[in-house]
């Protein structure tokens, strides 16, 4: 059973309500970010990798050109750290100590373990599919045999996880405030641009309705 | 003295120049990246945290507000993994398996010291500052004693890097290329809105020039 233990926040001064550091919140900010960031110990060394990744209930699915390496720590039942991080604004203060990010990330900690029922790694794949691209796994040819046997997806059990939000302006002492500085900050946004169809494409295919959809929706 | 060891790219179909991952790749991708992911081992236990970082010649300097943490896995030089991600687009295949990600991303590895003289940590956050606001240094109160004491900074040398760049589209099979499928790549951006003056200014400022002219650039 996951457990969330650590929460805190930096930034309270106008929005005080606590309950946002809920499993809901922390579930939203993982289900947010596109990829994040694996840590494990390789020959006593710490080792940090990007991968992609989809979350399903309690546990975070893995999946990706890396998970191979990952692969081997997961078997071996692993301690595994995982970050998700959202740079939502750059904050500009009336001096340097003060300046900062705005962002929503959580950390957790958990041991994997690997797929190997087919139906499962089906479903693996499904959910990874859909994840960004709602309506793309029935606009595709699904997996054969030989592909299922080929995939390596982690399951990662959420053993505890931490969330840590900051919003909002910069925390300047009182006496700054009056300085002829600009203070305040700048929205980050990560945004969808055209799509490029596939240079090796054989024969022209419209941009299908599922894609249409997810680009108007940004 | 920094090696760049491990080189490697997913895909080489269309752009073979293999001399994109000299050390003015690697430097570039650490340099464009507005986070970082620093990995490191706590009581037999990998940890994960994204924070802010400069890049200095071989160094990468870590700042912010989970530096404590790093700082004292720094200040007794225990090995420090680092990753730097940039998603530049989202790879939409025929079939799920090749489903990917274009990106750039570096992975480092290094050893940290604390910075502890006063001339240093100057330097230290006024490249900080620099890094994404230039001009905002000369915009800004200095820090005092008080908050130089209060500043730590941490140096990582880079031991070895290695740089991973994804781009283009899907690598399906050369018998799925004419299926009814769209098939490409979705960009994915990263850009700055409008600037919001913090809530708590006494009297206005107006948009400093160095940040107009950082917003007009993207």
């Amino acid at each position: 059973m996951a457990e969330f233990v650590k929460v805190s926040r930096n930034q309270v001064r106008r929005k005080p309500e606590r309950g946002r550091y809920d499993k809901e919140t922390v579930y939203s900010i993982i289900d947010a970010a596109l990829v994040c960031h694996v840590a494990f110990i390789e020959d006593g060394e710490p080792f940090v990798i990007p991968t992609l990744h989809v979350r399903s209930g309690d546990n975070v699915i893995l999946h990706g050109s890396k998970a191979s390496r990952l692969l081997k720590h997961a078997e071996a039942g692993n301690p595994l750290s995982i970050a998700f991080t959202l740079v939502d604004g750059l904050v500009i203060a009336r001096t340097p100590n003060n300046n900062s990010v705005n962002y929503r990330s959580v950390v957790l900690f958990g041991r994997g373990h690997v797929v190997r029922d087919d139906a499962e790694k089906m479903a693996v794949l499904e959910k990874l599919t859909e994840k960004i691209w709602p309506g793309l796994w029935k606009n595709s040819r699904l997996p054969n045999q030989t592909e299922l046997n080929k995939t390596t997806a982690v399951v990662v059990s959420i053993e505890n996880a931490s969330a840590k939000i900051r919003q909002g302006g910069p925390k300047d002492e009182e006496a700054d405030l009056s300085l002829p500085y600009w203070a305040g900050w700048v929205p980050v946004q990560q945004s969808f641009g055209e799509p490029v169809p596939d240079p090796l494409r054989k024969g022209d295919v419209p941009i299908p309705e599922y894609l249409r959809k997810r680009l108007s929706e940004q």
